[in-house]
């Protein structure tokens, strides 16, 4: 099947707009903070949400509009991530939906909310209702630029990714644009997604879908292990594609659902690289795993070591640090078979070979790892499995974006 | 009982000595590398050991050496952690082990090894085996001194403690060194600790005693969640004290447990203290838990956190950091009974009340967040459990020392 990338974001597919403007959540007046996404027609709907335990408010209006499977909107401000709010956070993200639905002149039940920013502040909710209404008249195909704009919080570039196949002499097109930087863990924080299609497909396989899309992408990046309160992914499929609705896990299914991983992982691609003071996205593929569950478990201990990330921004072969994050993983594997390799644009050397050191060109490593994409390959050699996660390097700037307030 | 804060370190107690020297493992010749604490009688002897499935190749044979439960000499090297360097590696912390017992004239089995320093370079043995004369005949009282500076790596102060208590009308001493800083994560990593006492118990009784201990102290301290390769906790116990033996957990046994929790608490605190790049020491206690697991869940899901850690560093309030944390430990509890407070020698604040947002004079807050030593007080409101953690700050020394290889 043929994947085709291709110019635009969220209003790619067929009866998307978008918009996003100023609102007043962020203090500097130039800076966007409320998008909206519309589809012109109902479209099937599904969502995942983060594991953290203490939920942001719009999660629980989210959750509780997308249980019929449909949605047509979906309203998002950033500068305020509306949670530890109590009563008072859950009834404006009602507010949210309610006031964005009342714009649109559709049900409230199908618009969805999501917000991203600062814990704990109560959310100025009159900014937002006060400007529905410009935010909606705003609407357009050239919108998506703004959209993803008015999502980005300490992210450095805007994250949008559109795509086309075909199914069945039918062009299925997929948008997206997410919003990602720090608190990034795998199991979905911080970070939010939205992915826009106008292929025909109950909601029910919509949500499987995205389900196993997100598994294999958004679950397996890191920027710094802790996970967020308010991460959302969301899928609409408004049908406008005219294929034959999808309703069983035939051929047409698993093309979607090839083209859904491919636009999933490369969006969490573009969150690792633009982790909070990242300077490289790196890669910790394990090879040769007793099963896929001890592969991932592995890959993460890796990814999310500081003593990995630090040394790969210092462009340090110190392929110890690997071997000891995979001790400490819990995960059973005989060191003395263990081989490491560093990869980039600039060649792949071998740095570590059944667990112990080989004489390896520190210039050559050098080379390699002054790269701005590096992949750690570890080979296991005992078994089959092998996984891929993603993260980046820690840099004096994560300590400055996330420490530096009272200097 | 009454426990006194004494002078010295691993000497204190009765019948011990220590030294330490440069054999030129680490390059700088005023780097001392190389040191021993020996007990002029053979002692109880037990020890604790990293759980990385990668293990370094001093841990091996020190614990083969203590499976009969005594031992009379430990020789510790600093500058090569001798790990990841497979049966090349067994062999030389053998000839370390024999070579000191035979300069000592004692059984090889009476001599524990310990290693820290880079992963998978090559121990030079020669080094070692040249030097254990100069380092045997340089024994003394005050060679506690050498001994805690030979130990130490990226360490900025030397760390030891002495204390005394008394049992049954003798005076019972402990001694202590320790070296820890980076990679130092609850379940005993990258820290090498020696405990030394004169007082008389089973070896049964006393490897007991330790694994209570150390599940107290260093199992609950944290500088940046890596776990280690070589983390060892050794004691020895001489029985020059002259108490009647301690055979069974009574009154005796308990003091004495008292006192050894004092004394790897305090170490483990220092440790924490000087993380690598730390400028605060970081307590998160955990009040009102449904268990002690629970407790210790949530308290080190905070204290690992890379946010609060920056958060601290840049004396910032940002409690939305802590409950966060919280919520991602997988542990059950209330969000909306979570109340969080600031604690330091400059006052109390509360700043998050039930789950939500309390207005809190932010300049006070400052002034607490800018002292030495913070106590993040967190209270869940559901039971009757409590457990402290302690771990550092992460600033841009963390990252200076561990990534700043090449600029």
């Amino acid at each position: 099947m043929n994947i085709n990338v291709i110019e635009g974001g969220v209003t790619a597919p067929k009866g998307f707009l978008a918009s996003g403007i100023h609102c007043g959540l962020k203090k500097n007046e130039e800076s966007k903070d409320l998008a909206l996404i519309y589809s012109e027609k109902p479209a099937s709907a599904a969502g995942v949400f983060t594991s953290n335990k203490v939920k942001g408010a719009p999660i629980y209006v989210s959750k509780e509009h997308l249980s019929n499977g449909f949605a047509q909107a979906v309203i998002i401000n950033s500068g305020n991530a509306n949670t530890c709010n109590g009563d008072d956070g859950l009834g404006k993200a009602k507010r949210m939906s309610s006031s964005e639905a009342k714009a649109l002149n559709i049900n409230t039940e199908d618009v969805l909310v999501a917000s991203t920013g600062v814990i704990g502040v109560p959310l100025n909710i009159k900014a937002i209702e006060q400007n529905v209404g410009k935010l909606t008249e705003s609407l357009s195909k050239e919108g998506y630029k703004d959209a993803s704009e008015a999502i980005m919080t300490t992210d450095t570039v805007k994250k949008e990714l559109a795509i086309n196949i075909e199914i069945g002499n039918k062009v299925i097109t997929l948008g997206s644009m997410a919003k990602g930087s720090g608190m990034i863990e795998p199991n979905m924080c911080t970070m939010l997604a939205f992915i826009t299609t106008d292929i025909n497909i109950s909601p029910t396989l919509l949500k499987e879908a995205l389900k196993d899309s997100a598994d294999v992408s958004f679950n397996r990046i890191s920027v710094d292990g802790d996970q967020s309160t308010n991460d959302s992914l969301f899928i609409l499929a408004n049908g406008l594609a005219e294929n034959d609705e999808i309703t069983e896990k035939n051929e047409n299914y698993y093309a979607f659902l090839e083209a859904l991983k491919y636009i999933s992982i490369n969006l969490a691609k573009k969150m690792a690289q633009d982790g909070e003071g990242a300077t490289k996205l790196l890669e910790c593929k394990i090879i040769g795993a007793n099963s896929e569950e001890d592969a991932l478990l592995l890959s993460k201990s890796v990814i999310n070591s500081s003593l990995v990330k630090t040394a790969m921004f210092g462009c340090d072969a110190n392929w110890g640090r690997i071997l000891c994050a995979l001790g400490y993983s819990g995960v059973d594997f005989d060191p003395d078979k263990v081989n490491v390799y560093f990869e980039s644009l600039a060649g792949s050397i071998i740095v570590c070979k059944n667990g112990s050191s080989v004489n390896f060109d520190e210039d050559e490593a050098l080379k390699i790892l002054k790269e701005k994409e590096i992949l750690i390959k570890v080979e296991l050699s005992i078994g089959d499995y092998e996984v891929s996660t993603w993260g980046c390097d820690l840099s004096y700037d994560y300590v400055k974006i996330n420490g530096d307030y009272r200097s």
